[in-house]
């Protein structure tokens, strides 16, 4: 199941750039090269959160788990390309919620009348999912009825910001033991790493870390340099780029292991990658990209289009009414998925 | 409680016709003989699916239950009446939902502390009603974010034909058991038919079937005809007969069986009949007009007015939330057909 | 914890109107005189309710609870400001569902792991909420839907006013039992009286609720005239001073129950306090409003800001999700505080 063979796209990456390939071809080999660092990035620092205590390892999981989608948003921000940036934090959270959990529903649920989660952090979860969708949906609604340009993004942002932090306080100090009921539970690559590769040296966790983080951040400046002539080329406008390609780079990796603790009946390990992926990307990548904005000159605001908040809205009420009850079956999966291939047809045929 | 007293209607609707009557008596005569046609055909579908082995018979009951509104819905499209067809749609969500469900809530619920249904079978169906509030959802959102007029409606439609045949599955292999606690929960017309009248022949189930489906085409084709002046009589608009009188045509003789069994504390057959009544035409019944939209030369979007979306999003949040416990009171039925009272008054005072 | 102190600023507010102070002066000073005002009308309501039977005890409690609020606003919708009493219950809701609730559940649940409350009440409230959504939101959506004038805020009125006679038929008499697991449950002011102040004689409780009515009619008139210079003079919209202060003048001493009673575990209480208080302001402040709007010749609609409903829906919905397990922690109130902080944000920013 390991996707490292995919790190030969690297060098063909380099190659296609080099001898001026098409976008298509570069935008296609560039992401796929990412998909396996980002899997590794994750191992890395799962290996090394080992040698730096539980919280502070809790801490680092938490925001170097989104190192990836940091990265790539960054250079898409320097490009000034933020509507597609906005368009992969909301192709993200639909992505994790509908299609990664979804298909974790299906894979693990077939062939089972049921499978079970913890309750009580699938509330949490939910909460905070719906704290990140007022949050996103506030700035176009100002929008809405006043017809003005104020933006209200950067206050919004501070307030998601702080409900992230409140949450890890939570997740690794006051509810440590709720959410450690079974171990590694928001390490999900701990286990991984454990059971197929042992444990890493600290040295080695580090440097692996550095290396993965200059790859990605060459193949993510390729990636954000081929997304709009490749889209145009494809027939596709960027913002369907953004919302379902661009974000399936990043999370790739973390959808292959919640389908595969869902086939192993391990729900909750599925469950907090999946929706983990969503909350983090919402409070802690949304917030700290409009921070960012301000860094590299490129102020980006958080005006979604109504299409993505109604979506994002809309996402957050499926999931929250299907899991508010501990239980899951393949159903609820094809449920998931199904509203993720409505708004993918929604979003394939908006015009840019 | 037998509604065939009902039958007199039919002939009475020929003769109105005969002599050229007003349109809000033939409106009226006709619709009245539809229930107990209705009625008729779910008791022949039922007696002919005891014939037929259970999944087969699960198919056809879940298919035939829906013929009425098909037909009635058919003839309309063939006059080029979409949007009354849609109000239909709306309609028939909103009534089983909340009138009929509320109704049966209130009547079972008076006099008894709670009642109690299956937490499981109603999250399913939950989560279906949430599909279905997408899909029809997505239309009107492409419409209001692009003002431009492509619509997606077919894409839809087979999207959510595909959850309907996904919840088939489920219901009558993967989960069978699961909603098969108590005998005959999701062919409440079965218990009835055995309790009142006793087996029928197979030929007799197959000639009722046949003569019933003749009538109800008689009579929806003079019912279409007489919907438009006979709401320019009354000072209806069309879209208010669509969603309130129209809807309750085809879904008289189920609510009446949902009150019953409720009031029986038989609530997991209210609940199958009021819900299962509004995810069939959601999943099944408005896919498949879309399909027959293009067979009879009247292609049907799935367009729906932001009243509508927005009404249809509410009831399913509405009710979501309050049969996710799997108890309800008569006070939940109140609420519930208070919002179908103040939906109503919505329709009521919109403008053609 | 005795807000009365406060009754200083009683004579203060007097004074400096005399001397023709600033508006922000008489503004402030005002409000804080009705805080004690509001907490002693209460305690007097809940007095006297012990002379006259549960019955009728309940349904005095119910309605003179509300009694500062309608005599603010009745003052304000004298003097044509509609909008300013509109933007106050939307305050009103958000404040009690998102401020006091999220408070009370951040220090009740501070150092406990968990703290629970009764589901099947929360149900209902949680439904009472959104029947309360769904008719604040219905005349906006018509205005939105239709361009056109015509107001339904009366026939909506109506419904709220019926479904709130119909809760306090469930919650005094057919489910008694239910809501009175804890004494006192929902007459929260009564076990605060019994035990910091003993059992007032029935005069002493008329007279207290004859004298506060006075003071709270006059700080009313004083408060209602100055939000309009007030606010212009801080640089705040009337809406905003609506939505944030307003809303907190007549729910203040309220709020300090609910978090006393959640830091002494009592959740149940602290619930009935907020979430009551909520659908009391929605379900029958509210429709009393605009019947009273035809009284005074200043007839007020139900057309609600966007901004507003939407803030309401989702409120309804954040709240309604977090309680429907029956358990809550400190970082569910965070979540609720962030939400308001948000929308906060939003009215600020928001031009008149």
């Amino acid at each position: 199941m390991s996707l490292n063979w995919l790190l030969v796209f690297i060098p063909l990456a380099l190659g296609l750039d080099w001898y001026g390939a098409s976008p298509i071809a570069i935008f296609c080999v560039s992401a796929l090269a990412i998909v396996p660092l980002a899997g590794l990035m994750g191992q890395a620092t799962e290996q090394l959160s080992i040698y730096v205590g539980a919280t502070i390892g809790g801490l680092m999981s938490a925001s170097l788990g989104n190192a990836p989608e940091l990265i790539i948003s960054g250079f898409a921000l320097k490009e000034g390309l933020g509507d597609i940036v906005k368009a992969s934090i909301t192709g993200s959270i639909l992505g994790n919620l509908l299609f990664s959990l979804g298909l974790s529903m299906i894979f693990g649920g077939w062939g089972r009348q049921r499978q079970q989660f913890n309750k009580t952090v699938a509330g949490v979860n939910g909460g905070l999912l719906f704290v990140a969708a007022v949050g996103l949906l506030i700035p176009a609604l100002f929008h809405f009825a006043t017809g003005k340009e104020r933006e209200v993004s950067t206050e919004i942002a501070i307030v998601l910001f702080f409900a992230y932090i409140a949450s890890l306080v939570f997740t690794l100090k006051t509810h440590r033991q709720l959410v450690e009921t079974e171990p590694g539970q928001y390490g999900p690559g701990k286990e991984q790493v454990e059971e197929e590769e042992g444990r890493w040296s600290k040295g080695k966790a580090i440097a692996v870390l550095g290396g993965v983080t200059v790859l990605i951040a060459i193949m993510s400046e390729m990636l954000v340099g081929a997304i709009e002539p490749a889209s145009a080329s494809l027939g596709f406008t960027p913002i369907f780029a953004g919302v379902i390609f661009l974000a399936l780079v990043g999370n790739a990796a973390e959808a292959m292991n919640a389908v595969r603790f869902a086939r192993n009946d391990q729900m909750d390990l599925s469950f907090g990658i999946a929706v983990g992926a969503s909350t983090q990307v919402a409070l802690f990548v949304a917030p700290v990209l409009v921070f960012l904005g301000y860094a590299v000159g490129q102020p980006m605001n958080l005006h979604f289009t109504y299409f993505e908040i109604i979506a994002i809205t809309l996402t957050v009420a499926v999931v929250s009414r299907l899991t508010s009850d501990g239980e899951c079956n393949w159903m609820e999966g094809v449920m998931l998925v199904c509203v993720y291939l409505m708004f993918a047809i929604g979003f394939f045929f908006l015009p840019a």
